[in-house]
């Protein structure tokens, strides 16, 4: 594999190249050229990424082919993920003479992604979309299946719709201006898209772990090709999330955000939470004979191997984790339902009672 | 034709039916729970509509069948269709634990509608809509092709989406209830669909206007029966709004929203703007020879037969009519483009300049 990489995610009707690698943003322009008639073209991205390298080189490229962008920058963090966020943006749109044929441009991580997403998904009921992700999380993630949402303070992702991206950039330079703990958070979800193919793919990323957490480009580039591939390969079979195959993408993550949530999303990053929920996923699953017995073991080794702990973290009752997976969005009525991993790779969704998940969590 | 029509409405890939006539809201319950599994449901209308029987049938439709509907009361008129009421609407939703198997039903005129659709398409990115029209424009128009949205103080239907409702229910009974003025300025729409396939409906249409203003039941099931159909034509060729077969539908609707706007959309109803801008478009045709010579005068007498005039308010400039038709959404760069009618049906969109448009107006 070269320095670039370049997929085609089909999602009927939608079709978009995805562009992973080194120097990966100098195509943007001329690529986005090809797509939209019109050269009016907003960038949004947050305080901190509109002072990094990645903006002016978005900028640069738009322009390059005529484009004439305007930057709207937002403060970083959840909380711009608001209504009241979106307001600003959609009027900075009416000041640009955003037109129905013009394109957004989302350059950031995942709270960037999902709100200038949703912003251009409802800007005159949907105007084109591309995702630079600057974050190893948002390049395997959120820039990769057509969610987008904003919070309500009662309750995270309440509002949102599904808007397929024209096209998406992930420039693996960005990554270097993440700090460390970001950077090694976002492995989480690669390690579960290996765990949904096989234990071999399980083994060969952590072998590669030491040499991406110097940043070896190579490495880095299949991992995210390799999280890519997965995530498209589910979200093609049930692009609105209304079946189980999707549903197997959120392997860990009703434990994730049962922690993120009784932590109040301030003391632990998702990958962080996530990497939790993928060992009590297994250690349920292993309870269950679904699993070989030493899966639970080579996953947390392949969670260290990126400098993520496994256990749950101190301060956390586990019985309030428990209660709070009831809360889940994949519940049926009172059923508690779980996504685990099976033995030769791929998962099921299981309902799960409340004394197997308190073992797991107490393990 | 009886006193109850249903016809299916295909919008590849959603497809739903259109009940419109005496007594149909009985079927509204018991065809709702064949087309979705959650009791959860919400019913969305303002204060005016609340209070009247059509409120209670919706309700007890549900109710017959084992919904459980919570009801959502918001403020009459245009000022509704903001972000603000979206905000609190969303915020019931959530009190109602309204999920993602869950059901909206909008109840009321094109404000309900445009609001309560563009809740439900972004709530949990989109949950099932039902659309209960409650007006004349809103049973021929607004409940049929999917448009929702809501106004930013820059500009009306800004922010919205494409959301097709799961069913459509357009009890005749309820126009009863609506003020006169309103039920008239309702006939402008199905004037238009008649102007769009043919002279001969046109003279249909206005050999049956007495009756119909007096209330007639089969002559208005059959009017709003071919409004609906014409719609429905020219949404299916271009659901997205994105080619020229949609934008026949606005034929009238250029200098329509300019007089609305020019008169702060308080002195006209959106019908009365039509029947203007109907004239003022087929006088353009007949001065380029579109269509035949008496096609104006013809129009005019059936608007007539509704109560509708076709004269330009007084106290509007034409000259500033005509500016503020350089802003419509056909526009492409500095060129107007309106739909004018051709001598056999139906319509076409060209560019016209600012004298043939402002002798239109002045004639």
């Amino acid at each position: 594999m070269g320095t670039q990489a370049w997929l085609r995610l089909d999602f009927p009707p939608h079709s978009y190249e995805y562009g992973v690698g080194e120097g990966v943003l100098a195509s943007l322009g001329p690529k986005l050229s090809q797509l939209v008639r019109s050269t009016g073209a907003v960038v949004v991205a947050d305080e901190t990424v509109a002072a990094l390298p990645v903006a002016v080189a978005v900028e640069a490229s738009l322009e390059g082919v005529g484009f004439v962008p305007t930057r709207i920058v937002v403060p970083p963090g959840e909380s711009s993920k608001s209504l009241a966020t979106a307001e600003r943006v959609w009027d900075r749109f009416a000041q640009a003479g955003l037109g129905a044929d013009g394109v957004v441009v989302a350059v950031g991580g995942g709270v960037v992604g999902d709100l200038a997403g949703f912003c251009a998904a409802t800007w005159m009921r949907g105007v084109a979309l591309v995702h630079v992700p600057t974050t190893l999380l948002a390049m395997c993630d959120s820039s990769v299946g057509g969610k987008t949402a904003i919070d309500l303070p009662c309750g995270k992702n309440l509002v949102g719709a599904f808007h397929q991206p024209r096209l998406v950039v992930a420039e693996i330079n960005a990554l270097d201006s993440l700090p460390d703990r970001e950077y090694r958070s976002g492995f989480a979800e690669i390690v579960k898209c290996a765990l949904l193919l096989s234990r071999a793919e399980l083994a060969r990323l952590r072998a590669a772990a030491p040499r991406m957490r110097l940043g070896e480009r190579a490495d880095l580039l299949a991992a995210i090709d390799l999280a890519v591939r997965v995530k498209a390969e589910h979200v093609r079979d049930d692009v609105l999330d209304r079946n189980d195959r999707r549903a197997l993408l959120n392997l860990g993550h009703t434990v994730a955000h049962a922690i993120e949530t009784e932590s109040g999303y301030v003391a632990y990053l998702h990958g962080e939470a996530v990497a939790v929920g993928l060992v009590v996923a297994a250690r349920v699953a292993e309870a269950r004979g679904l699993c070989a017995a030493d899966l639970v073991a080579e996953l947390e080794q392949t969670l260290a191997a990126f400098g993520l702990v496994s256990a749950l973290p101190g301060g956390l009752a586990p019985r309030s984790v428990v209660d709070r997976t009831r809360m889940d969005k994949k519940r049926r009525g009172t059923r508690r339902r779980m996504v685990l991993p099976h033995a030769r790779g791929g998962a099921g969704v299981y309902d799960v009672q409340d004394a197997e998940l308190l073992a797991a969590l107490t393990a």
